[in-house]
């Protein structure tokens, strides 16, 4: 029997506020809905910001509404502080996942906030929750979880630490993020393992971006601890403007190719979701697309994890010298 | 104590063989100086095969002489039969790897043998080195060991057989390779798992292309399983020319980061690794090179396995919008 994974796709809020093109809102609703026709499940769609500040989410309720319309999809959204949490609840979404920091330098920068001062914004924004509306989930996305471009390494007690807050602040879900592309699998083993240990049903999926290439290969290692929701991008779409060609977040379709070929049912038609770059294309044609499989096609005789085949597969003709 | 792991760097044979461009000797010589000056300890420096057919391995001769002088490295070369094996072993190399596919088709198209015509031509070319040649390595580099793209899923069965055939013909080292981006983790696992169960010490590498994204997912796969020789090419040349986008090989410098990351000591220094792909920018302009690690920099407080510092981290200011 295969074991499900939920791919958490975040490509509309992580994705499109990383990059310097704004999309416009109706090419946005079209990108949602092909997303979830190809069998997401989770679409992280926004964030509650001030239009001032990010420009590309100035249409979030817009795109929350629509979300709501698509039938089962779980529709999520960021939200950095008790101001934005508000908005979010009132827009009916299933769930507002936190940004919150390890480090205090990372926090600054970020939100405007030390850690303390969040931890208490949290503590603000779960008493809201429970009180006015229990049916939302929050998340807390523990940021910079395993290394922080200002403050450099982070131990693992520091991450813990600050997941503990969380969990005392009564968030529902503790999720770990690799903000910069820090994390290595090793790590990823040991904080999931102690995440899981310590925190229980808490405990919540991995983040990973693809910064040093890495993601994949963490994804592998969260894997292995017993992790069930990944978070992705399609074409990992954001990258970072400091870093030419160092990409976003993990890229969806080279991910729910990596959970099928291992046997984990993501309920996605890889072929559809492919398809679905074609919207970025046209409405973000200054943006860099990253990826394979939308390249490579599906190999020969591939078979998805519940044993559907694929609509097509891409033959191969990749010969050339002497191959190894 | 950190483990050790020998990156054995395929480039300047299996990246350089699938491009359209011919390297000039001379910046092949300085390739693979820099290369071993980086730390590599093991380098595929080029293939026996007819001018003819692979003008970019004309100059092997030379090449190999050239490698021959670098103190300390392991000079290894690809051959297909016995004519090149022949060559290769009068050339003084340290090891030759033989192509050999799981799949006849496979076979037939990459070196115009079957499946059962290679396996006595391995013979044979055992017992050539066996009568003349006592001090060279030869190790079966097992082809589309995880998946073929001509005659589709290989089961772990065939695999296993070829590899015991090849046991069975005396080859010091069988190594297992993902020639089209067919590898999973799982099958990973479980593939290299049993070729060790099966032949103890003739076990050998890990030899992954990139085609689908997945190579460092399978690296870590590989790692679990004990592995401690795996294959790379610099800057991942290579690609394939029938699915525009899809990288060669597994990218050198993104591996050692992984690996020296997860505290496998690979005895490379990344900025010099780094600083050899200007080799390839200057010498091959019309090439794609790829990777990550060159355009991200290594991380803040970064650390090798061995505890070195490097000598440049790269800043990140990399904060838009609100980072997860």
């Amino acid at each position: 029997m295969p074991c499900h994974v939920l791919v958490s796709e975040v490509g509309p809020r992580d994705g499109l506020q990383s990059i310097k093109s704004v999309m416009p809102t109706d090419a946005k609703l079209r990108w949602i809905s092909a997303l979830a026709a190809a069998g997401l499940k989770e679409i992280e769609v926004g964030s509650f910001v001030p239009a001032k500040l990010l420009p590309q989410m100035a249409d979030i309720r817009e795109v929350v509404a629509h979300a709501l319309t698509i039938a089962g999809l779980h529709v999520a959204v960021l939200a950095p502080n008790l101001r934005g949490c508000q908005a979010a609840f009132e827009s009916g979404v299933h769930k507002v996942t936190l940004p919150v920091s390890v480090t205090n330098e990372h926090s600054m920068a970020n939100i405007r906030k030390t850690t303390g001062e969040m931890i208490e914004e949290v503590r603000k924004i779960v008493a809201l929750r429970d009180a006015e509306y229990p049916g939302i989930a929050i998340e807390a996305g523990v940021s910079v979880a395993f290394g922080c471009t200002i403050a450099g390494a982070v131990s693992d007690d520091q991450t813990i630490r600050m997941c503990a807050a969380m969990a005392e602040c009564g968030v529902d879900e503790i999720g770990l993020s690799d903000t910069s592309g820090y994390a290595n699998p090793t790590q990823v083993r040991r904080l999931f393992r102690r995440l899981q240990s310590e925190f229980g049903s808490k405990a919540g999926g991995a983040h990973f971006h693809n910064t040093r290439g890495q993601g994949l290969a963490n994804v592998v290692a969260a894997l292995e601890t017993g992790v069930t929701t990944i978070d992705a991008s399609q074409a990992g779409l954001g990258g970072c403007p400091y870093a030419p060609g160092a990409t976003g977040n993990i890229v969806t379709e080279d991910l729910a190719f990596l959970l099928e070929s291992m046997g984990y049912d993501t309920g996605i038609d890889i072929d559809s979701l492919v398809a679905a770059r074609s919207i970025l294309t046209e409405a973000l044609p200054a943006e860099a697309l990253y990826g394979h499989v939308q390249d490579a096609g599906l190999p020969k005789g591939f078979r998805y994890a519940d044993g559907r085949s694929p609509g097509a597969v891409q033959p191969e003709g990749c010969l050339k010298g002497v191959a190894q």
